[in-house]
């Protein structure tokens, strides 16, 4: 969702979203991610000129997801856990009341935005998550079937 | 955690924790995830036969996640997507009293596991899940503390 109140988020419950990503599974528990919590204004805008999602300008919280090459085992398993550690935090974002947007385009420009954030060169950028109160409004998503994406026992054969 | 006990997982179960991975998050919503649900002894075994992992034999149920590479964006992303996707599947069994074990060391085995599963090319291997309902044992896992992962607002400046 792409609609937030400037309402500021409670600090506890950042808290909480940061817990959540922690205790993401990781390849040989590296855990490989590190975390920026961003709710200056100023630095919130310099790194909505770096998306072409302008809504982001007007977000009260973004927590920039890094992955630290220096715990890497596999990028494809450390990409995942990633993935895990951000589901997590949208999750835990989603349980206390909040609304959350997980922006990938971003990585086209994720040099500018270790640049804004003072990263290391170590630190790649994964994904910035908008986080906010949604403005109420009927939203929805689709998906594919499972027919479509699962089988049983061996390929070709359809779960349902 | 790897200690299951024997008792299959009701199919009520299993259809619950692949809803929970089709609705995970995914660059435009591509949804590039495919499931193979394999619970059939024979392939089991098969299965961990590549894995260092001996317990896999004896789990009741298996699920192989792979990336649909017909439906990829970008390679980082579609990646982060399918370990959405895997949190999804393992938060939604744990909820369901399941126990389970995200396996990825089989992938140095994955064209072997597309062979035992007659999955073509455009599929790889991401991930083996391991689901069943756990032995009852106090478990324990560690984490690095938020103070080692978090910044506030720059690189450098620890949340706490």
């Amino acid at each position: 969702m792409r609609e937030f109140e400037q309402r500021k988020v409670e600090r506890d419950k950042i808290e909480k979203i940061l817990e959540a990503g922690r205790w993401a599974p990781s390849a040989k528990n590296r855990q490989p991610w590190k975390f920026i919590v961003i709710e200056n204004k100023n630095t919130i805008r310099k790194i909505a000129e770096c998306t072409i999602y302008k809504f982001v300008a007007d977000v009260p919280l973004l927590i920039a997801v890094f992955l630290d090459k220096s715990e890497m085992v596999d990028r494809t398993k450390d990409v995942q856990a990633i993935g895990a550690c951000i589901q997590n935090m949208l999750l835990a974002a989603h349980s206390l009341g909040l609304g959350s947007c997980w922006i990938g385009e971003i990585l086209r420009r994720k040099e500018d935005v270790n640049r804004i954030l003072d990263v290391p060169d170590d630190l790649e950028l994964m994904a910035v998550i908008a986080i906010g109160y949604p403005v109420k409004k009927k939203r929805t998503s689709k998906r594919k079937s499972l027919s479509e994406i699962a089988y049983r026992e061996k390929f070709g054969i359809p779960w349902r």
